[in-house]
């Protein structure tokens, strides 16, 4: 379903095409990280530690350096001196030296599933054979892995010099507290004595995983003179080059990366893992290798979201208006800082007018796999807690829990978290829409419960670079350096063709490699179809201006006098030249028709989604079924409404695997003891019912075709909207995720 | 060693830095055409018609698609219907049916190694015996090698309704002639008799191969919707992919080229042979499907240079100036037209001023290999002629041949071919340099000869893209379309070094593939370093300037207060930004560094040489050994003088090769009698002196950097260089090449 604010008549736009790399992708062909090989190539594995927290006293390779077949063993110790270097990686700063480390360890293994070493072999037989020749001694320390128990006095130390950054002063003594953010507005303490209700507790979240299906891999040549190539199925191949050349100590320039084609991503492709570690070896034998991860090797040693402990008090006056909030959480970081307080923080109240405001978030490491971006990173964990304490507030003030949050949602000219005007927002569109959905009207069986929650993500804008050429037929090629994920082929094929008035399938789109194309950030933050889309669509203009003077100097006339229509240059006399007749006679006359866009792009909205949740309680089992679930969204425009369509249901299906199933559980030893599809419950088809959408769109002015990020909003309200339907269906507050059976029988108030 | 017009200081511009290329090719990492696998690849061989001319009466490939493992069997059936259509490829217009008719014959086999059908299988070696399980039957028609007799009335003919293009009058009946091109221009009856001397005879050549190392090879990867993928080493990818799109019907967009390495070009990498078939084999069986030629399947199936006959007056007065000359030629174009007729006649006396002058060229279609460009094509056969009159012209008035040259050189200011003023041009320092040259003045021993002859080729501009781009650390990326064969990754990154006044090891340099950059012309006709190179240095310059103003934005200042000097802007208050700090610092507020120029590159000039070669001729055996050889050349500017001396070196290498022993020799069944290295006599290393050089570097303004071509130039002038010192040594003209030892000792008047 679409609600569109705005009408306006577009030939492909808002159409739903067959995605250009459908066909080579259903029919096996695609490649992907794991699949691609070149000539000569070794297979490499990894040396991972077994001991959570332990220094590695010495490695002994001889063994496995003699074994037949192998080609190079490497540790830490073939890294170049680590220097702490702060290094942009996208949107945010990186420390190279926490970077290298956690791809492979060098003097402390940080948690179970460290790279400590990694060979590479003929055959992948030989690769493993060897890793069991490596002898490690290591020194066993104690480790944590709980946020609580890490923040202790006396608790372990994952980091000997780790002195809380962002407190007022800096503090003498270590701890594993990476860092604390914090955010006031107004008077929190007088908003809350003026409150008619408060809602408050304590909510708690475990880690989850991004659980892309496609493992990540790499194909790594090294060449004796030190420039090198990588293979990689990533979000962004830039970054993945700045990094690896960054921990590598390489010039950016000597390495090239090809992207491939990648399995799903969210968040936990934007770093590097197997990078470093994979050139090295090919150095060492001087041949290419490839390694890819196992699954266990990606649930243990790539970047789960953090999970996290949240102390939080709402309060609002009788009629419903929030006057005071407070809230304090702890992000479990893993082994290396870095989880995503910042991004919570602007999130966690981003959809609603709130002047007396106090927010503090902790980053604390712990010895597990150093957590990574997940879809809306930070966002989804504190708003689970406050659209929980919302409904809350609703049922004490007797209030329709829309109604509450109509009462105190964001509207343009309000301000955004960081002070400034907001513009084209549509949240109010989104809770009014959501409050008309059938589904909300709704009768309900007895023992079921209907939840709503919103949420907002703050979008992204940034850099990306793009070439449009036009081939000697007039068939379109456009280059871009941001991969696809979501169907970003068809959605920049789409804006191309409508801009020149072209059918679709005449527009091709390419990834380019980071050797043939500008720079460009990741796809990611919800910008790929905003920032690179503004860089196709102006190519494309810039090559329309070229075509109407080409077109001029053809027809004998002036630029002025030739307008661009529909895939044609019409001159004022009646004439007419086809973008292909323009591209045949023009090229040997004019040169090439090819035009290069780069743009840092300004003007991103965000985005905002309100959810309904219906959930059905086993009272015997605990067992939660979701009965039916509406995703709505301000969407901006759709310009390939089913791949729009797609994100909004599978940010619901992975909001709704967190609240009930997902979490990484360590054992006393300090292992996760579900590194698998099996035993790591995510939802499938047969969990979930089909889940409907409602795509609000409320057009941007700042692009050409009006979109605003889609990707990232739909995961921030399912966590709220699902446990606001498990605790009406239950008549108690569920506060932990995931809402898993025994957790759910023992909230249940009159079982017995 | 090298002359210089024109002193300029520069800092990387004449040096000879290690290419950037270097080590990856010489530790055997470069992939070349053979070299590249993908997942899932089959692999392809082609059945090759037996008869130089036989109708297919029809194929039976039911044995061979039921042999286990073949995958796919095609024959020309296969190929869409073909219709005659017009197609610019690079510099000339190519006629597709021709072009697809030569990639897989149809109803009829035209030569001997002529593709009728081709299979796809899991190995080469089941490919191998598929093909021999193929049933085809011919049915053997008449056929003709020799261009004389391809002439006669009678004579078989290879396409039925070929009529004579070029006549005056179109002929009622068709022929063997495929085109007739006339250049006329003064008076030459009345010019001939003014003659004081006059030189005359008929000269004959025979083809000879471009003898690149690498072999044709590509991997092609089709998707069940019709778009596809093409790996492939080639002159230029661009052209290699509308090509093949023209023959399969496919859009141009939905055809994606990488190129790879490539071993060698000389003119014959230009067009398409395993291609279309390639990519058909795998549209039938669904996976990737690489094709490699075979050494004899090189010989016998590609296109080698046409030989011919040449008919030729040339008279002048007594004091050397040429008052007349007519000459009339016939190229042997192979199975289809397309022989190098018009480049033939602008080269013939490109570099003389006569004003009497009547030229015909005929293209003539036989029943061998289709012929296609090598090195300055047609020129060398021609000025083989023209240069061989000169010397007798010399020998009858008594004159230097040097001087006489130098009395009918064409200099600035005097009329091209075509009837413009030629520019900035070096035929006449090229000519002193040679006559100043201590080779042209030392002694020769009893039996030796020294030959002089020169030689032009008017080099080309034409279509070329680039993207410029800079990583955060300020190193440079140099993305272009130009395959580089002959060291052009060396010279682009010179030239952006010396722009940006960075090192040379900071810039790397990337052949983009077709779906990444804009339309680049083929690497040949000598336009790279002049045409890309204008690109490479334009978007530099781009660059600059938005380098000067970001570094203006972050020191504050206005843009006019800031200069671009040795990498880095230098504000007039005496604070510096280098490049790196300015990349660092500007993306995350400005964008992505980079800047896409493209060019159809004009103000290019011809390229003119005289070799000196000095030969000695064993009496008894006609056994000819080059004892010295220098080769002086305009050579505008030298980029990188290693790869400029390589050029000069390489073409009178070639030259010499096809003066004294390379030939295709077909045998009265009308096959290649000698399809091998061993047979086919190309000069080694043994065979040949070290070549002396000498540039002569006459900038061409209409460059930033001076560049005129330089690499076809070489191959024009040794035919005739090598006949004249062989003919002074036997005291007799040669007119017939190869010169071998037989043909030597029958020249040989008092041999016995």
């Amino acid at each position: 379903m679409s609600i569109s604010t705005q009408g306006q008549a577009f030939r492909h736009i808002g159409s739903r095409p067959v995605r250009p790399d459908g066909v080579e992708k259903v029919t096996g062909k695609a490649l992907y990280g794991p699949d691609f090989v070149t000539a000569g190539m070794l297979h490499g594995a990894i040396l991972r530690s077994p001991h959570p927290h332990a220094r590695i006293v010495s490695i002994d390779t001889r063994r496995a350096e003699n074994l037949p077949g192998v080609k190079a063993v490497i540790t830490g110790q073939d890294f170049s001196d680590l220097q702490s270097a702060e290094m942009v990686g996208g949107e945010t700063t990186l420390d190279v030296r926490n970077v290298a480390l956690n791809c492979m360890a060098h003097d402390k293994a940080l948690y179970v599933g460290h790279a400590v070493a990694a060979v590479a072999a003929t055959t992948p037989r030989i690769a493993h054979e060897a890793l069991a020749l490596l002898s490690v001694v290591y020194e066993i320390l104690p480790h944590v892995t709980d946020i609580d128990a890490a923040l202790e006095a006396g608790a372990p130390l994952l980091h000997e010099g780790l002195l809380t950054k962002g407190l007022a002063e800096t503090p003498e003594t270590p701890s594993n507290a990476a860092l604390c953010f914090t955010m006031t507005r107004g008077d929190t303490v007088t908003g809350l004595d003026k409150a008619a209700a408060v809602a408050s507790g304590r909510f708690t979240l475990k880690p989850v995983h991004q659980g892309y299906i496609e493992p990540h891999a790499c194909v790594a040549s090294w060449n004796a003179d030190g420039q090198a190539q990588l293979w990689v199925s990533s979000q962004g191949a830039f970054d993945i080059r700045n990094q690896t050349a960054a921990v590598l100590k390489m010039r950016i320039a000597d390495l090239k990366v090809t992207p491939l084609e990648i399995g799903g991503g969210f968040g936990g492709k934007t770093t590097i893992y197997l990078e470093p570690v994979t050139l090295l070896l090919s150095r060492k034998s001087g041949r290419p290798v490839r390694i890819a991860m196992s699954r266990d090797e990606v649930f243990m040693a790539t970047g789960p979201a953090p999970g996290g402990d949240i102390d939080i008090h709402i309060g609002a006056g009788s009629d419903g208006t929030i006057c005071g909030a407070v809230m304090e959480f702890r992000y479990s970081g893993g082994a290396f800082p870095g989880s995503d307080t910042h991004a919570a923080a602007m999130s966690a109240f981003g959809h609603y007018r709130i002047a007396d405001l106090s927010l503090t978030g902790w980053d604390v490491v712990t010895n597990m796999p150093s957590t990574h971006a997940y879809r809306a990173p930070g966002a989804p964990q504190v708003t689970f807690a406050v659209e929980s304490c919302l409904d809350d507030l609703a049922s004490r003030l007797g209030m329709d829990p829309i109604d509450l949050r109509l009462k105190n949602a964001v509207r343009p000219g309000d301000l955004n978290p960081v002070g400034l005007p907001l513009g084209a927002i549509g949240f109010d569109e989104c809770l009014e829409a959501a409050k008309a959905h059938p589904h909300y009207a709704a009768p309900l069986a007895a023992g079921q419960g209907r939840g709503i929650a919103a949420g907002m993500w703050g979008n992204y804008g940034g850099q990306s670079s793009c070439v449009v050429s036009i081939a000697s037929d007039g068939t379109v090629l456009v280059a871009t350096g941001s991969p696809d994920i979501g169907g970003s082929r068809a959605s920049m094929a789409i804006m191309a063709a409508e801009t020149f008035g072209v059918p679709y399938e005449n527009v091709r789109v390419t990834i380019a490699d980071t050797a043939s194309i500008g720079y460009s950030m990741v796809t990611g933050g919800s910008r790929t179809t905003f920032a690179t889309g503004m860089a196709v669509v102006d190519a494309c203009k810039s090559l329309i201006e070229t075509l109407r003077n080409r077109a001029a100097g053809l027809l004998g006339v002036e630029p002025a006098d030739v307008t661009w229509k529909a895939g044609e240059a019409r001159c004022s006399t009646g004439e007419c030249l086809s973008i292909a007749a323009i591209a045949t006679k023009s090229g040997q006359f004019s040169g090439p028709l090819s035009a290069e866009v780069t743009v840092n792009a300004a003007g991103y909205l965000p985005g905002y989604g309100v959810h309904i949740c219906d959930s059905e309680v086993d009272r015997e089992t605990g067992q939660v079924k979701i009965t039916r679930y509406t995703a709505v969204q301000d969407v901006g425009r759709a310009i390939h409404p089913d791949y729009v369509e797609g994100q909004l249901q599978g940010g619901a299906a992975q909001g709704i695997g967190w609240a009930l199933n997902e979490a990484y559980l360590f054992n006393a030893a300090g292992t996760m003891d579900n590194a698998g599809f099996l035993d790591y419950r995510m939802p499938v088809c047969s969990d979930l019912p089909m889940i409907d959408t409602v795509m609000v769109e409320v057009p941007n002015p700042a692009h050409p075709y009006g979109v605003k990020g889609v990707g990232e909003t739909p995961i921030v309200p399912p966590l709220a909207a699902v446990a606001n339907a498990v605790s009406r269906a239950v008549g108690y507050r569920l506060r932990d995720l995931p809402m898993t059976p025994d957790r759910v029988c023992a909230a249940i108030p009159d079982r017995d």
